[in-house]
């Protein structure tokens, strides 16, 4: 199945990356600089990946919502709270309808260039906070691009059941290289080790039982601090 | 309720303006640059409406869509064809998953301002090209924008069992002037009068039994042309 994909540059999204360019042909992969503290060290690692595997690699440019949007995941807003990722405070990193916004960018994106389908990924640990990420909003939103568009597109979201200790365990046998991968809300040189996606990073590499290559600037707390 | 309003500059979405700032409380309206051949002609409408109503008008830069999708609307297109609005070639026009692009972006910007609602002008009329505005895609669309945010975000679309004719007629109660409107998609000086979307208009002014104050380039040609 030709297929678009969308790739942040994180752990999930560089795993589905090379998951479906296994088993299908990725036409290309979108990612988004929507000011997001830390787009400038995730969009990189995409581009990494999508040149390696020589897919073509568009970024769509969306200041908007860094201009129009309350999250303190974006530059115009407050500070990222740290601690768990299914702590209250990790709530104020929504970006209201993100994912909507970006699979329906996607679906129109597909259909232009002639793919059947946009492959996101989507977890189950991202459930508990991200509205957008559970299947309540998928199975719906699924059957709206389905409907919306001449040629029917599907929306593929193969990880969503899985968390992310099993998502990395089954990237690390498709080879996938996670130095070249971004977590950290907080956008500095190195990963904070602090933040909600960093304290899941860490959790998903000692649960999957493997050495974690990430350069944490606070490597000592816990994944339960 | 407080809501947040899609408006085009067009006859449906203007009428809607004015039907909502009645009935609710238009928090804002949202408009969207995304490389329409007429954008420059319709958004300089909406802001007229949106200063005359005293309602913060915001427009959104979407080049992307110019730059990435095809459909012959875009100025990146092949050239508007002529004849009606049901006619096959008129289906060069859609902009793949446009609706549900702009649908996802006014929810995030309404849970971002506070706003319960999205208002949006679909009608009956643009359901045999449109399917992004029939209710097999609007009703998953609203359920998904309901369940992907965080204060369920309710999708209005009180025009989708309407025909144009019968929203004139309500503007036109409303005291709505049209002349502050643009339908044509190719964007010249005047309406063209030729193009499926001139071609609707005049019909609409000529069911609703009222006069037709646009100033088209090609008038006497009838809308069963």
């Amino acid at each position: 199945m030709k297929l678009i994909l969308l790739l942040s540059g994180g752990l999930d999204s560089t795993t589905l990356l090379y998951k479906m360019h296994g088993e299908h042909e990725v036409a290309g992969c979108l990612s988004f600089d929507y000011g997001a503290k830390h787009n400038h060290k995730e969009l990189p690692m995409a581009s990494w990946h999508a040149k390696k595997l020589e897919i073509p690699h568009a970024i769509i440019p969306m200041a908007f919502m860094n201009d129009f949007f309350k999250s303190d995941l974006l530059r115009s807003g407050g500070p990222i709270p740290e601690g768990h990722y299914e702590a209250a405070t990790m709530k104020q990193t929504v970006v209201p309808a993100r994912n909507a916004i970006m699979l329906s960018i996607a679906a129109g994106f597909a259909e232009s260039h002639g793919a059947a389908a946009v492959a996101y990924g989507a977890h189950s640990g991202d459930h508990a906070i991200y509205r957008d990420c559970r299947e309540e909003f998928l199975t719906p939103m699924a059957q709206a691009l389905r409907e919306g568009t001449d040629s029917a597109i599907e929306l593929l979201r193969p990880f969503v059941r899985m968390n992310k200790a099993a998502i990395l365990k089954e990237g690390l046998l498709l080879g996938v290289d996670y130095t070249h991968t971004w977590s950290c809300y907080k956008g500095e040189v190195r990963h904070c080790g602090l933040c909600g996606t960093c304290v899941e990073r860490k959790e998903a590499f000692l649960i999957a039982g493997v050495a974690d290559p990430t350069d944490y600037k606070t490597r000592h707390k816990s994944c339960e601090a």
